[in-house]
């Protein structure tokens, strides 16, 4: 019978209900025929709660030990899911991560799926079961302790699912009904896409929107997966939700798709480095081994061989990047006058795969930002997007007037 | 380095600072030079919620889920333990128990523990590692899936590891300072006890005395490890808590050394069943089968070679009793008129030792339920313990009659 798999995100299972809900939109599933792999999230809150007490307990937390709480919570998902499935007579069990096993690298909280053999759970379809749930995010390291793939990690082991499996689609259940021009709860007038660019897609998840996480994007784009985005509070319909496609599939031809914003960023300065070759390597390798993951990067003009080196990363990082580098420093690596940390900041983004070929888009944001009177603290560019670091309170503001100016209200 | 266990229940790890302070005491520990195996239990209130999540799902649930479910909390507690003792400098890592692994057998939700190979933990402990904090409760069976040995079973893994890594003492911390005449929440005449016999506190775990799991004191018992329990939340010292010990180390020789209750007691009735023999096994071989823990038995005596079956179960069986007799029923195994449940039941028993030798301790006892009005609905005994059944709504009244009537607070 042909795979489906299908993913559930936090709210769609934030109650009992929520997921006799989600069962019932995979029992129509089964019904046409198909066997599923559901991928499911922890209850809505549940691994917020479970990073808080780690945090509390322990700031620079060893990794391993964290993998090990925060992948609790779907466990817990994946037993109500199979259990209720099971309550509607469909043969469902659920999965561990190593149960599978779903086999990762060693690289803790951000670990990255090596292999998902499908043997077990092929097995397990061919004598009658209709369902496999498994829990998202998680997997198991080669020396056979528990992994996590950080943030939204289950969305990439849905996709995951779905290249090993060759599963026929890879359904993301949300609590959005698909795509946007821009986060709805910051701007009314944001507007559903029907397809989206792979490409476009990428930059949206990594630049915050949160819809799917960057890497399940990527993994769908190499391994050719359907990836279809849709809310599980809708009725059930072949056109719900927003296709994730390659870019010969879009129609539109406008500049910019969409607006994104990332909230949590905190934008680093090193002040007074000294400004020789190979000093890049000195500062960004440290904090490339303590797993702060930085994003955009300045180097100010030198004056008398020293110069000012600037970074943005997640604000949560900010105690873990400062402490690779004052240990950096103590090693006799790099020298610098002052780290300072801005927490305040927050990164706008304008993605579109039309860029390519149109030009004034830069421009056009810049001008709309200062028409706002808001201040641009660091400029980052790609083929496709265009972003900036601003104050954090002006973020709404940002979002709606670039949203405006490039009219994306309306249809193309 | 000897080997020392230290079980933290739930109570004991129901925040973060009960965690730290936990902790503490582990600490002191490793200083004294012990390698310490701390054994979990999930923070106080976590497995209650998983169970009724669990039970509204599907109320005659797939063990092998339920267990899958239930088992979480204890991971969290464990990556917390062992986060929290890497703040405090000691090397620690949590194991799960299929990581040890934890090898059960396959019965759900009731697993007993076959067999703890003790490599992986000494290996790490010689290689520096100071603390290996364990879930408890939980354990993996032959076919790979996850178990759980049933309520409070985090004793039994303490014991268990104690037993397999050959530990100078196993260290039940708990939220009373140690095992007591009878509930101190009950009576406030409870006295605390330095020592009891194994055989006394079997029957008062099995009793609802919820200091100690049944199947870690019979563990205890064989293989002689020497048992502690004492609370959490007193100072540290040598003769703290209860210690249980072989009956020949207890100096006093009273009749009765407690009076235990289990709340959540039902009776159910077979009414008109036909007299023949192996109508008990056609009873409570199905009833076993479903998980059914019956406990009291009794049988009418037969008119028209008709007679009535009455037995105990607890509260939270009787749906799943029900189903099983009438399953039994549709089989034509067996034929009844009626099935009556009472769940409006509690047991309460007294146990001694010191009954097998001084005679009229059942006398004393229902004549003082009866002089309280109490009325006696079964009554089961053994060589060290009497139990009856009353109606839940004097299970207060009829502990603190028997207290008094025992002079239980007065030291021996």
């Amino acid at each position: 019978m042909p795979v489906l798999v299908m993913k559930f995100g936090g709210t769609s299972v934030a109650t009992l209900d929520r997921i006799k809900r989600a069962a019932k939109r995979v029992g129509l599933e089964v019904a046409k025929g198909y066997d599923v792999i559901v991928i499911v999230s922890a209850m809505s809150g549940k691994t917020n709660e479970l990073v808080g007490w780690v945090n509390e307990t322990s700031p620079l937390y060893d990794a391993r030990e964290y993998d090990a709480v925060v992948s609790s919570g779907e466990n817990v998902t994946a037993g109500l899911m199979a259990l209720t499935l099971q309550e509607m007579d469909v043969p469902a069990r659920s999965w561990q991560g190593w149960q599978v096993p779903v086999k990762t690298t060693s690289a803790h909280s951000s670990a990255r799926i090596e292999e998902i053999p499908p043997a077990n759970i092929m097995r397990k379809f061919g004598e009658g079961m209709r369902v496999a749930v498994v829990a998202g995010f998680q997997g198991v390291s080669p020396e056979g302790r528990i992994t996590t793939l950080g943030r939204g990690g289950s969305d990439t082991t849905a996709v995951a699912f779905a290249a090993a499996f060759e599963a026929e689609r890879c359904d993301i259940y949300t609590d959005v009904d698909g795509v946007y021009t821009t986060d709805p709860r910051i701007s009314s007038k944001a507007r559903k896409l029907d397809k989206i660019a792979f490409e476009e897609m990428l930059e949206l998840a990594s630049l915050g929107a949160k819809v799917l996480q960057t890497r399940s994007v990527e993994l769908a784009m190499r391994y050719k997966v359907k990836l279809r985005v849709l809310s599980s509070f809708e009725e059930p319909s072949d056109s719900a939700g927003t296709l994730v496609c390659d870019e010969e599939e879009i129609m539109e031809n406008r500049p910019v798709s969409g607006i994104a914003y990332s909230r949590d960023e905190a934008k680093m300065t090193l002040v007074s480095i000294a400004d020789r070759p190979g000093i890049a390597a000195a500062i960004f390798g440290p904090l490339s081994e303590a797993g702060v993951n930085v994003d955009m990067i300045i180097q100010n003009i030198a004056e008398e061989g020293r110069t000012d080196m600037t970074f943005s990363c997640p604000t949560d990082q900010v105690l873990r990047a400062e402490n690779a580098l004052k240990a950096a420093r103590d090693r006799g690596e790099i020298n610098y006058g002052e780290l300072i940390a801005d927490k305040d900041v927050c990164k706008i983004s304008a993605v579109g795969i039309g860029m390519r070929s149109q030009s004034g888009v830069a421009a056009k944001m810049f001008k709309t930002l200062s028409d706002e009177g808001i201040n641009i603290k660091v400029i980052a560019t790609s083929e496709i997007k265009i972003s900036v670091l601003i104050d954090r309170k002006y973020m709404e503001l940002a979002v709606q007037a670039l949203h405006d100016a490039f009219e994306l209200e309306k249809a193309a």
